[in-house]
């Protein structure tokens, strides 16, 4: 099954092609740049640069949750308007077990943590052994003095956008923490192929009107400041 | 230090831009085009997707062998031209230890294999311990059958274009082999940058007339069948 799969839940932006487990071609970037401007030309160069195009493609993924809410939101549009033009099934599949998934070939307790602002991180605990992902608690928000106490003195490979902000803050509590290496730090669109794959086998692909972004909380907007008049 | 990065010795191509450590930006296809169509198209397109320019590169790195005759020569070619055209320098490292270095974070045995064809391989033996790797051997075409004793019952984690065909062919007698992860398994042009990078930093970066592909055999060309007259 070929799935053209999306992530665009935080800074980074990724799009991969897969044929089954095969990467046929995959883009990443992390610069900065609003998704609303590069995330179809990535999958249009992707799809050009492999002699691939729309025809080629049974099905859409997305990471669709948690992460920045204008990112879900632009990635979740970008993957409705490519399954309602074509006619095809997508799926949307949880951020941070898919990040947790693109560490695969590491084995140890992994903590997926994306910065959520407001001195929380989205966060979950995934464990990998023998090549089996094991999820160990469901996706959350959480602050992260509480965080702190839940890994207390345990090892985690720390993955995801709030990675280097985690390990900043809380290595000199947590002494056994580790940064998964900067290319399988960031969320990535072959972490949801994977995710994404053996669900569509199974039929749990959706049409374009089911699918939705999955937002742990109601969006933190910064409060206006009063104007003196 | 921002390094454009190549890879095209085998049939896969990628192209990375890295500030230091960071990605800003990688692209990677494995679908059998040739690299004489996708490479530079890939870095064009890198580039403009991230709002950088040859402006921005502060060097030129390329996997240059062992590897793919064609493959190298258009790699190596590619990174000539912009080197010479922008003046900047660049270097050239080994594919090998390049894929090697791609498995950051993955402790172990790793043995490189490259398809050579007439029955050999290009092969380097590596071994990754406490996110430190060291070279076990020089970089070397060898047959199947003496790699097979080499390896023995060792444990190895086989990587590179070669490392399928190793492990169907040996796996009956060196039971402890086993693949990397499908999205580590191939050359990538960001395994270039983490090589070139300290290499540049210590001024072993050249100008594009000094650039070279490091070939470990002269080309294999089969020989044209007698035609009867």
């Amino acid at each position: 099954m070929r799935i053209l799969s999306f992530e665009s839940s935080a800074v980074s932006a990724s799009v991969c092609l897969t044929d089954d487990e095969k990467i046929i071609a995959q883009s990443f970037q992390n610069c900065g740049l609003t998704h609303s401007r590069t995330l179809l030309p990535m999958a249009e160069s992707l799809l050009n640069g492999c002699d691939h195009s729309l025809d080629d493609v049974d099905a859409f993924a997305i990471a669709a949750g948690p992460g920045s809410f204008t990112g879900l939101r632009i990635g979740v549009a970008t993957v409705k308007g490519l399954a309602f033009a074509t006619n095809k099934p997508c799926i949307g599949v949880s951020t941070l077990e898919a990040m947790a998934e693109n560490l695969c070939g590491i084995n140890g307790n992994i903590c997926c943590v994306m910065d959520a602002r407001a001195g929380q991180v989205y966060q979950a605990f995934f464990k990998r052994e023998a090549n089996t992902l094991t999820r160990l608690c469901e996706d959350r928000a959480i602050k992260l003095d509480e965080l702190s106490k839940e890994i207390g003195e345990t090892s985690q490979i720390l993955v995801g956008d709030g990675a280097n902000l985690c390990y900043t803050k809380l290595v000199a509590i947590c002494p056994n923490l580790q940064l998964a290496p900067e290319h399988l730090r960031y969320p990535s669109a072959y972490g949801v192929a994977r995710i994404a794959l053996p669900a569509l086998n199974n039929g749990k692909g959706v049409c374009a009107s089911e699918l939705d972004a999955f937002y742990l909380r109601p969006p933190y907007i910064a409060q206006t400041k009063k104007i003196k008049i």
